[in-house]
């Protein structure tokens, strides 16, 4: 494919100049898109100020991971491939927004949810009706809005027809896949008895193969990658996919809020059924059980309330059992990463994604 | 292009046959999707039961529009124009499945709402939390799974790679235009103070366009229609959306039930800001329009209230009013029709569209 990028391959090589390359064409599609939105109706701002705020956070790892699953194929950099890799950031803000409103979150990457921007706009001009109605309501569509984007972005990045035929396919299970996986984690922490064997069934198809093995196919099915190289792919990204999760579990509980974005616990009043948690209950006395399961998804959870189920995790050893898991499936995807036929580049990337996936803080 | 239908060119000349295909395609687009999801979990066989209910209804009136347009465009009737036709059929679901979470509605085409469903689901089985979070939840999801679909099944009808790219950038605007207007519908009902314009604005975009304009379009595209065949679908169905929503919009006050599918008066309780609606308050009294400001959208709205606005709507000439914009706009579709370069079969069949989609009854 043509490259009519201004980067040298040189720096490009540094997943630092891709995210930029990401961030720029965000920016240009989000630029395209507003001029349309305005035309219809001014009133159509508040959506573009919204998007664009949620936009400009994120670690854009699903784009990096498909750039890279791109290069270990064969591609070479270019503004197409940063478009249609940037474009899994759309369907990401997509599953973020609608994710908010399902858990009534009240901050994303640092700042208010879409819903309660929303919610504060109604307040704000005093209009009638609930404001948490229309808040909602406002998210859903802007969700819908971002998810119909994302197919768009995709579809427009300037690949070629037969370069964007070989990935539709990865991409449509990969859609599947995650909101699939979603209804599944939502059904975790709805009904009782979970496992850890369940829990790391959700996490398969809600976040491994969606944040990274997918990604990784989809890069490697636009350059048209061989089936061994696709199968090595998985074999390096499903481990590190675990590994991913469970270490944002990790940061969920006993994370720094300046670093996840998120108030402190708000996975514990979220009630969230992770792994991490399946792993305390597996080692919890019947007292700490009855105490998880008193204190966990209580929307009211005080700070002393997150600290004494904090305590639970740290003593039962449920803490240590998803670090040491954490370790394995890491360790897992170094391994397969050594044996796979990648190179020079794309190898140096794939190590470093899995470093920043897996690191203990953002 | 080829088509291995087994209709014959005369008996798929009916919209009674077109259905048929579009009912087939659906069926069997969602027949190829269903392993995937049993596969991924046993769990997720509700979500194919709702979604298949909800596919059983509707008047298909979008695929019917996008399929006319493709034959005024000299395009041949095959599976594969029925399947890129019936592809909006999932995108109007999901609309559906998120509207109705937006506007807390019960029912939909008879039966229960997905999030009612859904709701009803987790109350059944005695699981853990808010019933009605679960169900807005799986909702929410539903409908995001019925969009990524409604792309997905484009995307593999069977057309051409020429033909695909002809219609994906109408697919977009349309895509874009409806969740934006369904955004600018919300804003309608909360901020006090519209008026027949505003209201008029909101039904261009959110149903007008997206329900027959845009369609016709798509259609013609695919095909490879020219730009005076593009003017005049839209100098038709401009026109003809509106009175389609207007139409509507008098069946969700006066409407039976069991020909609609919801709740007497349910637009009423809802408190849509209808151009019936304005139409009536630019005529009220002021005692009228206290009345209609203090019942409209009151969510515990009587029979004896439902009673009391259907009077106010006759009584002010609302209804008349309505009533006669209705007929200047499907005069006006009829018309521009009757000068359109569309010949035989497609004028027939979209003068017969033209009918059914503002009948007085469903």
């Amino acid at each position: 494919m043509s490259s009519s990028s201004s980067s040298s391959s040189s720096t490009s090589s540094s997943t630092g100049q891709f995210r930029k390359e990401v961030d720029e064409a965000l920016h240009a599609f989000v630029a395209r898109q507003s001029p349309g939105l305005l035309a219809i109706s001014e009133d159509l701002r508040p959506m573009i100020t919204a998007l664009s705020a949620l936009l400009s956070g994120g670690k854009r790892l699903r784009p990096a991971f498909c750039f890279w699953g791109w290069r270990a194929a064969g591609g070479e950099d270019g503004p197409e491939i940063a478009a249609a890799a940037a474009s899994l950031e759309l369907l990401q803000a997509s599953a973020l927004v609608h994710d908010d409103v399902m858990d009534a979150s009240d901050t994303r990457r640092g700042q208010p949810s879409v819903h309660r921007r929303f919610e504060a706009l109604h307040a704000e001009r005093g209009w009638r009706g609930p404001a948490d109605t229309f808040g909602e309501g406002a998210a859903i569509l802007l969700g819908d809005l971002l998810l119909a984007w994302s197919g768009e972005m995709f579809e427009t990045s300037g690949l070629s027809g037969e370069q964007r035929a070989r990935g539709r396919g990865v991409y449509d299970v990969m859609r599947t896949e995650v909101m699939c996986g979603q209804y599944l984690d939502m059904l975790e922490s709805t009904r009782a008895g979970g496992t850890v064997e369940s829990a790391l069934r959700v996490v398969d198809f809600k976040s491994a193969k969606y944040t990274i093995e997918r990604p990784l196919h989809l890069g490697a099915a636009l350059a048209g990658g061989p089936d061994e190289l696709t199968a090595s792919l998985s074999a390096y990204g499903r481990p590190l996919g675990m590994a991913f999760q469970l270490r944002d579990d990790v940061l969920g509980v006993f994370g720094d809020p300046s670093q996840t974005g998120k108030p402190a616990g708000d996975d514990l009043r979220e009630g969230k059924r992770t792994v991490l948690v399946a792993l305390t209950l597996e080692r919890a006395t019947p007292e700490q059980a009855d105490v998880v399961e008193r204190l966990l998804g209580a929307a009211d959870l005080s700070e002393a309330g997150v600290a004494d189920l904090r305590e639970i995790i740290t003593g039962t050893g449920g803490l240590a059992a998803c670090e040491e898991m954490i370790d394995r499936f890491a360790g897992e995807a170094r391994d397969a990463l050594a044996a796979a036929p990648v190179a020079g580049e794309a190898r140096d990337a794939l190590a470093e994604l899995a470093v920043a996936a897996t690191a203990r803080s953002f």
